[in-house]
Formats: C-alpha cells, structure tokens, sequence
C-alpha cells in the first residue's frame, strides 16, 4: 500500500491547503481589517493556485495510477473510495485549461462590482454584457467538462455530482402540480397568520444567548467549532475538529439570527459528524451541495420551525427575552415562524413557496443554456413565471433577476440544489421516524440525538464514500423524490391556515 | 528583468505562504476552539513545509543565478537587495539537512511539554537530557550554518545577521562595568518608590479602551491592523497591511495590559512603516530580532514611561479608571511605573535590570557551547550570577533557569537580542533627538509623529534591505554601543531616586 499511503499524504497537503484557504476566507468576513483586502487576494490567490498545481501534478496522476494497482477500486472498501474519488477529481480539474480558468476568475470578479451596482441602480441592461460573457464561459466551462445529454448537466454535476437535469426537471414538474395550488390556496388566507410578534425589538446580546443555546442543544460541538457575526452568514471548516458557524444580526427581527444560527448549525453538524477514517483525504467533505442542504433545512425547519420543538424551546424564548413575548401565546409564535407569503426575494422565502423560486431560475438558466430564451428577454420571462407560480409581479430587476449573486460569480447549476436539498430534508426525516417513530416526542423534551445519530449513521460519517444519489436510496430506500416534503407541507399547513 | 521578475514572483508565493502560516497561528492563540489543535499543527506543518520545498528548490536557484546576471548586485540599489537577500536566505535554508530539520521540530516539539512539567515541579533534572539533547542539536545546527570565529555566531546570526559575539560580549562587558554599581545604589533606596497605585482593581474594559487609545495616538493604524486578547502576547503580520498585536489583561495589575500594548505597538509600528516598494519580496520584514525589539522598548519605556508621556495621557487614565487614582499624583504614578527593584523573573524585570538578565543568559549559552560548561552544573552558574548581578539568589529552579520558553524551543542565541533591542532603542532615541530636539516637548502635548516620522525614515521603511550594523550606522553615526543607554537610565532614574 506504498502508493496508497503516498496520495493519501498527498492529498492531506492540498486538503491542508485548502483549509489555509478557508481560515484566510473566513478571517476576511469577520476580524480581518479592512487595509488588507489587496494583500489577502493575493494570499487567497497563491494558496488556491498551489492546490491546483498539486492536484493536477503529474506525480499525483502517477500516485493514482499506482494506488489503482494496489487496492481493488471495484470494491466497496474504504481505499477504493478514497482512490476513485481522487481520481474523479484529479480527472475534472484536468479538464479546465489554466488558460481558461484565469480568464473565468478574472472575468468573474470584475463581474461582482458590476453587478453590485447594477442591482443598486436597478440596472440590468449594464449588467447584460457581462452576464452574456459569464454564459459563455460556462458552455465553454461545460464543453470542457463533458456531458451526455444536456450541457446542464456538466453544471449541475460540480454542485451535486451525477446529478441530471432531466432528473431534476421530472421532480420539480411533480413538486409544481401540487405545491403550485397548495400554495394558492394559502396565499388566499393570508390574514390568518401574523408575523408581527418577530418584528419587536429583540437585544442582540439576547439573540446570541438564544442562538448558541440552541445550537448546542441540537448537538453542535464548541470544543470543535465556534460562531462568530459577519454580513453574510455561511459555515465553514478547517476539518472535522474545526466548523465554524456566522450570523447576522438584526435588532428588530428575530428570525435571521435564530434560523440562520439553526441552519449554520445543521450545515455544521454535517462537517462534524464526518468519520475520523475520512481525516486527509477526499472524501472529508459534504457529498454534494444538496445532500448538505439536506441537513441544514432539516434542523431550520422540519424541526425548528415545528411545534413540538416549540412547545419545549417556547418558555426559554420568553424568559431570556424578557417582557418581550409575555403576550404572545405558544401557538401565536409557532404560527409567526411559519407565516406564509408570496415574496420577491428568494433568501427571505418561507418553506411553501422558497422551491418556487428555485424552479424558476433552474428553468430559465436551462433555457437560456439551451438557447430557448436569450438574456436580454430573461427579465420578462422572470417577471412572468413569477406571476405564474407567485401570483406576483417583481416591481423592478432588483427584486427580480438582479437579486441573486450567484450568477456574477460565475455560479450557474447551483440553484437547483437549494431544492433538491429542501426535498431531501422531508425524505430523511420521514425514514428517520421509520426507524424511531418516538423522534416528535423527543422533541418535545428537547432531546434531539436520535435524529442527530439517525443522520450521523446514513448520512454525515459517510462524506463522499458514496455518490448522492447511492447514499439517499442507502439510507431512505429510493432516489430523491417530490412526495415526502409535501406531504410535510400539507400535514403542517393545513392546521395553520385552517385550509 | 524577466528572471528577476519570476524571482519576485516566487518570493511572493513563498511569503503568501508564510502570512498563511502565520493567520493559522494567530489564530490559534485568539480563537481556534480546542478541539481543532492536532488538525491545525498538520495545516501549519504542511505551509511551513512547502514553504521550506518553494525556497531551497532547484528553480529558485536558477531564478536567482539568471537574476544575477540582470542586477549589478553591488550597487546599492533596490533589485541589488532583492537578489542579495534572496540568495542569503536560500544559502541558509538549503544548509539543513531536511531530515536534521525534522529531527530538530520532533525533539523540541515533545521538549516542550517535558520543560511546562519540569518548571511546574521544580525540576530541573528531568528536563536536562533533553535539554543536552537540544544543545547538541543546536551545536549540529551550527556547524551546518557554518561560522569564522565562534560557534556562538552561527545561531546569534539566524536572528541577528552578522552579529558577533565577541562584540556583543564587549558591549556588555562595557554595559556591565556601569550598570551593575548603578543598579546596586538604586536597589539601596528601594524603599523611595511604591508601585502599589498599580497593584489595585483596573476593570479589563477600561484597560483595553486606555491602550487602543493609547496606540492609536501613538500612531498606530487600525485600519491596518487589530488587537486581540491571548494569554501570551505577540505581535504578527501578514503584509504590512495587517499586523496584528495581541494582548493579556489583569484585573489586578495594571502594567502587563498598558506596557504590553504599547510594547507590541512598537514592533506593529515597525511592520506597518514596510515600504510598499518591498511587498512580495523577503525584505518585507523586520531587520533583525534587536532592532525590531529596539522600537517596541522605545516606545514602551523610552516614550511609555517618560514623564513627558504621562504628563499628557495621567488625565486620561484618571478619567477613564474612575475614581481608582484619584489619590495618586502624576508624580507618584510616573514614580510607580518605573519602580525598579531585583527580581527572578526576567519578563516582570524593569529597565534597569532587564539587561543584567539578558548577559546572565547570553554567559551561560556562551560557556555551554564552549564546552567551558555542562549543562548539570548550569543551575548553579545561573543562582551564582544572579547574586553577583542582582545580588539575589532564586529559591527554586523554576524561578531560576527553567523560567524561560527558549531553550526548550531550541531557540539559542536569541537572548542576547532583548538587551541589543534596549541599548538600541536609547542610541535611535538620541539620534532622533539631535536631528529633531523639540521630540520631548512634543510628547508632552501628544504628538508623536516626528518621532514616528524619524524611525520610519531611518529604519522602518528599509526592511531588510541594509544588513542591521549598516542600518543602525547609517542611522546613528556608528555601531551599536551601551553609551547613550547608561546615559539615559542615569538622567532619568537618579533624579526618581534622589540618588
């Protein structure tokens, strides 16, 4: 196992790298003084440029070969995994010409402050040259990648490996019939849900006590991870001993704080829950960004949007905001925290319409990738599909197709796996409660560790042992599918809206 | 200018590479959770290691051979430079062995965790084969380096290049001749000076709002840069750009909180006032270990703990410490700040007795790595020069020769550069002082930009460029002498003594 145990130091050094990496992108978000952005750049810039060169070297082609020749990559072993996975990426980072991935960075942060202002001047015509040249780049990017049946597919694949666009567009087809007029008939009892008890004004110190409380009833551990406050909120990690969360505070709005410090803190629980056997290697990371997603909206919504949750959370929520909620009632909160509305930004959505804005930018970037639309009419077909599945109608690009930073990025094919995530969550929970269906009670007491376990065995210790698609039939017995999660919406919000 | 370019180029990298390292390290005194620490020595083992891999590689030498020949290296310019001090630092680094280098981080790595257990129980003996360990690693690491006269100056020369120890041992001998009577007849009349006013209940918060302010007006810029909290103080950089001080607090005891900040505002001073011209290439950095010390004493003791300084900062501090100095004049607070008594402990030692601690040290390495003495008989040398010096003798080894992290980091040769820093500081100051006399009256009404302005032009903004005999040369007129120190201890402490 010479050569094996040669590419796993190998690939413990670009992983190091890569941690280096985050640490330095982490530090830019929160501690960092502002006279350093140049220098840091920079410093990102090496370190990023240095995992390639190691990644794509010829001696780690050589390694791979060799390790091909030392373990059965066939088999279901643990080495097999790690050498094919390897491979897989060493394979796709090949493909990119240097060339290329210079000018796609280049063009790509140029993009950012065009579309920074372009948004804020509500602008997109000054932004369309520029987005026609980022399209460009990602045919290019997927020709070089390769696909078999849609130039999607290569996209959609850096995101949630394996992943087809076909597939998804049958799912989402299914989810739309019925979450379409689910949603309707909700939007037509509006009144009968107010979301005013979260807009008080709640003191920041406050809002941490609650959040970190939390966070560690779920089961995140601070020896091994931390929160800290940033703009953007995102999770991060520097190995499995070190996932880091971030938050955002708002005095007079509860719900960025307390849901963003729930979801971080799902994503957080994934990256910790790793098996240590992973440790160096490849496959110490998510397996795909909708598996990760998973995880996230399980813990934000499917347990920390839901009653029994509340019923035991509920009497320290008013407690330690003191006098604040004294005249809001258990069952008022619960359905605070779960109003539904049509809206026109996307972050701010609530559970029922939040895949309906994801099917819209997965449809237009797959017709525009196709070129069934071009981008200078995609504006109108957002505005329209948006009256369609919305009933509502963006009153500028800025709350339209401006609102996303995803695209200026250089980030197309990502979207889907918002959904793809939020479906998955319903799917695990419900085999979950298959296997222990005294899950709701415990959460009622607080007691959160035989789903974290549940997880923990199908899903997080795994990493990127298994392909996506492998580890969700693995752990719920079929492939990714639209019905668990509306079943979990009709169970929900029928009682809440008294449908 | 093409391979001088490239050289550049890659200098740049290896540097990126070293900030990196040096963010894992920050943080992981300021904010890394515990759990992370074996994951975090893997990372910096990694950066440091292809750091080491990037300089001493075969392609820098023919970048620096190829640059050589566009660059009239004997020319004072700043390409000239550039070439020069890439070839030293790549001479020096490809002169270890790769496997002596790894025997060297084991052995002081696990030395580490022997010597904390030695102090903890008093026990000298149990650290002493590793400590024999390491002088011989050292002796080997010296042949390795190389040297012409002593042994001594290959490891003074890694943090003071081109220092001798023959010289160093005559600026002692001289410093010694009139310290040691001066220090023996304030140490007569200890009892004309209290520190107690330091001694009472200083909330943290107020002295962290006290130092900023303090920093700041010294000059200080918080855009490039930040303070932390740790719990053994540093200063570091990633680019001048972003140089970070850190800080411990004592709700007891003033001085460690307000001198350190200002101590590790000096050496912030420094790495701040880098030239832009030197970014990406390794004269971005402090001369030597002496020099850099030079400007963190100034401006703690020379500036810090003048009368002029308090003069003008003794309102403020009454102001902000409210009401806990309400009885104690600026006279006895600028009294109690520069009490001067013997003691153990070298870190907690004053102005006047810091330097008899640092040529106890520096005797000691000398006589081991002469062979003149072993390491068993060490303790007792140590306990004899402190009642020579100090006239006091240690109770214990912990408050004697295990005091110190140094050794048991594999650090000899470094002492010596504490007590170079301080002369310096006195010989800048006075320099400073011919070309502008009006420095002192300044400080008394809180503007320390002309002195500030000096430094940066005289050494700050020159790097490494000039070797640090040359720097201090041409800064001062001549080579580094005890003369203006004793000049400056005795004007300033015979008049706090009434000797």
């Amino acid at each position: 196992m010479q050569s094996f145990n040669a590419l796993k130091e190998r690939t413990k050094d670009i992983l190091n790298l890569k941690y280096a990496t985050a640490l330095l992108e982490w530090d830019q978000q929160t501690y960092m003084p502002e006279g350093a952005a140049e220098a840091r750049a920079s410093q990102i810039a090496t370190l990023s440029k240095l995992a390639h060169e190691m990644l794509t070297a010829d001696e780690t082609w050589k390694l791979i070969e060799a390790a091909e020749r030392e373990v059965d990559t066939n088999s279901d072993s643990l080495e097999a995994a790690i050498v094919r996975i390897t491979k897989r990426d060493f394979e796709r980072s090949n493909k990119l010409p240097s060339q290329f991935v210079a000018e796609f960075a280049a063009t790509t942060a140029m993009a950012h402050e065009i579309w920074v202002k372009a948004r804020a001047n509500n602008d997109y015509a000054a932004f369309l040259p520029t987005l026609e040249k980022i399209f460009d780049l990602c045919r290019q990017q997927a020709e070089y990648l390769g696909y078999e049946d849609h130039i999607y597919d290569a996209l959609l694949d850096i995101f949630e490996p394996n992943a087809k666009s076909a597939y998804v567009a049958k799912v989402f087809s299914n989810l739309r019939e019925e979450l379409v007029p689910f949603a309707q008939a909700i939007f037509e009892h509006q009144d009968r849900v107010s979301d005013e008890p979260l807009h008080r004004q709640f003191p920041l110190e406050q809002q941490e006590t609650f959040g970190l409380m939390i966070a560690r009833a779920l089961g995140y551990d601070f020896k091994r991870g931390r929160q800290d406050k940033v703009v953007h909120p995102f999770c991060t990690s520097f190995s499995r001993n070190d996932v880091r969360i971030t938050t955002r505070f708002y005095p007079d709005f509860l719900s960025p704080a307390l849901f963003g410090t729930i979801h971080e803190t799902g994503h957080a629980l994934y990256e910790q829950g790793l098996s240590p056997e992973l440790d160096g290697t490849f496959l110490a990371d998510g397996v795909s960004l909708g598996v990760h997603e998973s995880q996230s909206r399980l813990w934000e919504n499917i347990v920390g949007r839901s009653y029994g949750f509340w019923s035991y959370f509920y009497p320290d929520a008013q407690r330690i905001f003191a006098g604040i909620l004294d005249d809001v009632s258990l069952d008022e909160f619960y359905k605070a925290i779960n109003a539904v509305k049509p809206s026109f930004i996307r972050v701010e959505a609530d559970e029922v319409t939040y895949p309906l804005h994801i099917m819209l930018r997965f449809e237009l970037e797959l017709d525009i990738l196709s070129g069934n639309l071009s981008l200078k009419d995609a504006p109108e077909a957002w505005n329209s599909k948006m009256q369609t599945y919305l009933g509502i109608t963006p009153p500028n690009d800025s709350e339209g197709i401006l609102q996303d930073v995803h695209w200026s990025s250089g980030i197309i094919g990502y979207f889907p796996t918002y959904a793809l995530g939020t479906l998955l969550s319903a799917q695990l929970y419900e085999a979950a409660l298959k296997d222990h269906p005294s899950i709701p009670e415990e959460i009622q007491i607080g007691k959160f560790d035989t789903l974290l376990e549940w997880m923990r065995t199908n899903i997080h210790q795994h990493g990127r042992r298994y392909m996506p698609d492998e580890l969700i039939q693995k752990a719920t017995g079929q492939s990714l599918t639209h019905a668990p999660y509306m079943r979990y919406l009709k169970e929900k919000y029928t009682p809440i809206y008294d449908l």
